[in-house]
């Protein structure tokens, strides 16, 4: 299999509210992925590097890529920015996947970083919605909480869902947090307390909607080559697929589902040539808990309208056949923009690898992360393999 | 030789202070490169596309990728924004290359695009400065403007330099933008009326400074195999290079020149396999009048300190043996900021076809166009050939 790259090194720092600044941050996942190489790594190797960051706050709106260089301490290092809002790090990774693939770099390293907690409330507000359609949703007032509620709405009523399965979703994903030393929230929950919580955007409650945390993720890839000389277990990128759709949710065709998610990964599955019953273990972009139950279906794993049931079965728990978000996903662990498409890759190659410790979903062998920027607009699917 | 990829088409709105908002600007310049491909192209066939933007002004922060998508009218098309403030064009072009020659994406299109003008005086002064360092020189008041004219004196106290050599280029590059119908600035103007313009930082003046520009620019970019189905005359990437700097520039060894700049150009001349004599035709990073001359050594096209008396010689004009910015440059054309770099390669791909028309460049067959970010911190050069 050519135009593949390997992952031979992951790092990542604490998620939540930190006291660290934005470069503290960055340089704990890069010299985390660094010193994770089994047979080390000389950083001067390095030839290209990836920045994924909404810059969230603005301590650094343009040309933030530099600071990757200065942070790896390699001087003069070719970085690269790449924002897809959330999916950032998923986009990301696949560019780097490319650079890797197309023969013009043999190592390149990815990172993701935002400082989120560090900013005033109203530039919090704010923030928080420009990666929202500001021409006509984000300037009227609509927040991603709005979205996520009202395609809850819309789910719980055509499917005669109960918000039970919501309430699940936060259950399963607080309890593999609880696991995770690096997760924003290390906490178990009730069910009685999802769904008693105050509403954000009805139906969603508090335990409905993912914190706001800060935090960083590296991870380092090689040519398949350079991978085996540096590690005796790489993790393999086996296929990449991607997609878009409208801005602007009031334009799309359905509110039960992303296109954007669908479009991606029928190709990363096209790609890497397995089929969905192949996946060991999946990191979904569970933003909001209606999030991944629209991301169960569309990756394909069940029917529309069958993730509420599949949930309530326990098939998605750590322990069930198809384990979803072990490392706590964006509800538990955090969400730090840029850096939770990094964090999902760092997380598989724990888990392809046997390294994920009290979290560790046994005998995976095939993974993938799916990383929605916004609302659905860009969705990056990847899917990674033992080889 | 392999891992290369070549550009089919090319589009270019207006720059200037347009009336056109940044979905229409886009759409001009999409729409042209589409109409350029000389055997017709099928939308449909583009399989990625980057977005090249600094979202100055905030109309779109966050997830503008997925703007191209609908603008280009391919739903669904996998998109990607790259920033790298003023080098974001060159560099989404880079990441385009590697999409094609990893063989992930056999059609790829890349826009630049920037609406400046369409914002209050006090968000564009905010939003002229985010690409410098933030936490130690923005803040403290120090503009682009600010670090230029800091170069500036360095350079002319250095080699003793009269400022005639900055005024030399805004001559040059007015008169190159007279021909240029899509130029911001279409009147050539005197040494005289340049060396007299109001100071903004001394010793630069009026005509020293770029406008500040709306405009957008778009290419296609095709596998070398796909584009000779699409044209007799394919302009192909023979090499890229690119690198940063320290993102402040009090940490920077050195204010005569940026070492991004040269690093970026060694990189690209060892991979295209040519040397400096080779070049026809060149498009360098004129935010500044200082920037060409501090760009014609960084390329090394000639050793530090030379560049003013071979302004002054008149090589760099388009009758010249070096011919700088045909197009008029930033100077002249003007400085969209994230349209600039694919601009460039809109010019070279119509000066290597010998279809630039009135600014003509005679028998053109190799080219190299040079774009930075903020002051240096990142670069990213590239270099085309008829094959």
């Amino acid at each position: 299999m050519g135009h593949r790259a390997a992952i031979v090194g992951a790092g990542h720092s604490r998620f939540g509210v930190l006291a660290e600044g934005p470069r503290a941050l960055l340089r704990t996942a890069l010299d985390g992925a660094v010193a994770s190489v089994d047979r080390g790594l000389d950083r001067s190797a390095i030839a290209r590097g990836y920045l994924a960051t909404l810059g969230f706050g603005g301590w650094q709106i343009g040309n933030a890529s530099a600071v990757l260089a200065e942070e790896l301490g390699v001087p003069g290092l070719p970085t690269v920015r790449v924002e897809n809002a959330c999916a950032s790090g998923g986009f990301a990774l696949q560019e780097a996947v490319q650079a890797v693939a197309s023969g013009h770099s043999e190592l390149v390293v990815v990172a993701g970083l935002e400082k989120m907690t560090d900013v005033s409330s109203a530039r919090r507000r704010y923030w928080l919605g420009v990666s929202g359609d500001t021409e006509w949703e984000r300037q009227a007032g609509l927040t991603f909480a709005g979205v996520y509620g009202l395609l809850a709405s819309a789910y719980l009523d055509r499917y005669r869902v109960s918000p039970e399965a919501l309430a699940e979703v936060a259950v399963k994903n607080h309890e593999n947090g609880a696991l995770n030393p690096n997760a924003h929230f290390q906490k178990p929950i009730r069910r009685e307390q999802a769904l008693s919580s105050p509403k954000v955007a009805d139906p969603l409650g508090l335990y409905d909607c993912c914190p706001v945390s800060d935090g960083a993720a590296a991870v380092v890839l090689a040519s398949p080559e350079l991978a085996r000389r540096l590690t005796d277990s790489p993790v393999y990128v086996d296929g990449v697929g991607a997609a878009s759709d409208r801005l602007a949710v009031q334009e799309r065709d359905d509110l039960l589902g992303f296109s954007a998610s669908r479009r991606a990964a029928d190709a990363a599955f096209r790609a890497a040539g397995v089929r969905r019953e192949g996946i060991s273990v999946v990191e979904a972009h569970d933003c909001f808990t209606i999030a991944e139950l629209l991301a169960l279906e569309d990756l394909g794993f069940c029917g529309r309208g069958e993730a509420a049931a599949l949930t309530l079965a326990g098939a998605t728990r750590r322990t069930g056949r198809l384990p979803v978000n072990p490392d706590g996903g964006l509800k538990a662990k955090g969400h730090p923009i840029g850096a939770t498409g990094v964090s999902q890759a760092y997380e598989l190659f724990l888990q392809l690898r046997g390294a994920a410790g009290a979290r560790q979903v046994p005998g995976a062998r095939t993974a993938l992360a799916h990383n929605v920027g916004g609302a659905g607009a860009t969705a990056a699917v990847t899917i990674f393999s033992t080889g």
